[in-house]
């Protein structure tokens, strides 16, 4: 076994040793301290009941080792105690990881700060694609980071589109940052490493295990503002980005989709559960991840009937097609006090939708 | 003006006097009794604002004349002391309708004692009148009546399923229930009268007017158990039906769709709103109108990983694709305690996801 020299050594040993999101190593490290948690694993009669699985790991971890074969591949590896260390995962409480592998550019913390994880559905639909795409393209405008899982389908339009439109986005991976997974990703990983970020919480080398999905979801969660679902089946692991940003109570929204696509029955899942809320434009998204207030939804057009009061409305309703009226019949018709119909004419006239003719008045203008 | 000389006669009267939803006359009703509120009317110094309009109104109307037109129609005039007035109206308070026009075999009491009114958009979709087509048949199976505003685009979809699925369908009118409207729909209102009800509040001859589409819309929401959406613009009618439908403690479901299409906009306002909850299935609306427990929505598929505690999972995840692990390996790789993995091989060979080989075990069997 290598030494463990700082708290730094410790965390970057407790993260090649223990599972991520293991809240027993986590809550012994923040009651005892990472170095005294890695003498504690040393020990044959640690306590522990997996003992002897964590002491056959810590004996293999070669920190020299893990240290230079970030460097050579220009990763940062970012522990609890860096200055980069994006204090939102402190979140997690117990279950948050001891270090993260940091592969590109972005500055995990700062890039971070206004992000929107976009995730969803490997056997994605060109529907799904396509609000990905028009989506993640006005999120950019607005000058947020887009985060997702790096997987087949909506993970990758999340991606692809945010890299076309200029923007930063944040892959994070299950396995080692030098694993690209999947493998038909590998370029579209490494183009991200290039210009925004690869992240794990895995070592380097480290393979992806179906656990690993379920944890790395937690860290997207984590990481962003908010969650939006595009695409998701009645079972996805979507679902559990969603469930992990709700618990943390960061905002999910979900993209809702025809009934009849199977690739949107997640999403209608979530909502009746009442985990997540509609978004049925990119302004939804915004609405949630800014400032209150700073994001106002643009207000529908307004038509010629929403400037008359209820009243000018009946008035205006009472008119036959093609004949004139008089007070008589618009109070036979309408059922309103002469007052009132009097008091209706004349914006009426004013704006156009009625003209004098005779003792009375005729239907003229754009209805 | 006639001579009024019972409740029942007052109560006629007083619906082709008043403007449906008139919750000053409704109030004076309830307080006065209907015969003296025609009275009233009558009286020149009524004290009413619109006096003058309504007591124009009384003098036009002909009692005997509105009950032979009926007749001869084989239309039921169902006022609010008929044996067949539905008593689920009441809800409506002072604003409730003081008789109804019913056109049809279907007894409108029992025959909308458990239905579900179908509404939407004008300017429907393929998509749409799909959804309705298929779901109106399964409502139809579970003994449920459609009802809905005879309206071009979802409101004829679903009164025409309903048919079609041989259930019992309701068109509520604006207008008298003579007075088909839209025009285009004179054929299809006539089958709805043939075999299920075409009903109003508005006496016969009445023609439709803007204002009586909304105290309409609040009629078949008050009628129903529940209220479908299934396409709805971004304003539509149909959202005033939804408001109605929620202000009455009604159920409101709505069914999503695509984002970029404007006619699901409306629908996913709703539900923005928090007025409505999603309908992915037609077994969520059986579920919302159907006494509890009774409708329980089929559950998804298991998979085999369902049966499995998250140890067997995990234990089943650290095996290599195509080689064999025992006990060191599989410490190693899960970090989980040799008991824990132990116990795990067991269930695992016995479900046939792994096998004996050497001093381990290997993957076998359907993952």
């Amino acid at each position: 076994m290598m030494p463990v020299r700082t708290d730094r050594d410790a965390l970057i040993a407790l993260a090649h040793i223990a599972e991520p999101a293991d809240a027993v190593i986590g809550g012994l490290v923040d009651d005892l301290g990472p170095m005294a948690v890695v003498d504690l694993i040393a020990t044959e009669a640690s306590g522990l009941r997996n003992g002897p699985a964590l002491r056959a790991r810590l004996e293999r971890v070669d920190l020299a080792l893990a240290r230079s074969q970030a460097e050579q591949g220009d990763i940062r590896i970012v522990d609890r105690t860096h200055p980069q260390w994006p204090h939102r995962l402190d979140d997690l409480g117990v279950r948050r990881p001891f270090a993260l592998w940091c592969r590109g550019p972005l500055d995990i913390d700062a890039g971070l700060a206004r992000s929107v994880a976009v995730v969803g559905a490997r056997a994605s639909t060109g529907y799904g694609e396509a609000v990905c795409r028009t989506w993640c393209a006005v999120l950019v405008d607005h000058g947020l980071t887009v985060a997702s899982g790096g997987a087949y389908g909506i993970d990758a339009a999340a991606h692809r589109a945010t890299l076309t439109a200029g923007g930063r986005t944040c892959c994070v991976l299950a396995g080692g940052v030098d694993v690209p997974y999947p493998r038909g990703h590998t370029h579209l990983i490494s183009t991200i490493a290039g210009r925004g970020l690869v992240l794990s919480e895995s070592p380097l080398g480290e393979q992806v295990r179906r656990q690993r999905f379920l944890t790395r979801n937690r860290l997207i969660a984590c990481l962003t503002s908010a969650t939006l679902v595009v695409e998701a089946a009645h079972r996805s692991g979507s679902l559990a980005t969603a469930h992990a940003a709700a618990e943390l109570n960061r905002p999910v929204l979900v993209v809702p989709g025809p009934v009849t696509s199977p690739m949107s029955a997640g999403c209608h899942r979530l909502l009746r559960e009442g985990s997540a809320t509609v978004a049925a434009t990119p302004d939804d998204v915004l609405e949630m991840v800014s400032e209150i207030g700073a994001h106002l939804p643009a207000e529908p057009p307004r038509s010629i009937r929403d400037d008359l009061s209820t009243t000018e409305s009946r008035v205006l309703d009472a008119f036959p097609a093609h004949a004139a009226a008089g007070f008589h019949e618009l109070m036979l018709s309408t059922g309103l006090p002469v007052d009132d119909i009097a008091a209706a004419i004349g914006p009426l006239l004013r704006r156009g939708l009625i003209a004098s003719r005779g003792h009375g008045w005729t239907l003229a203008g754009r209805q």
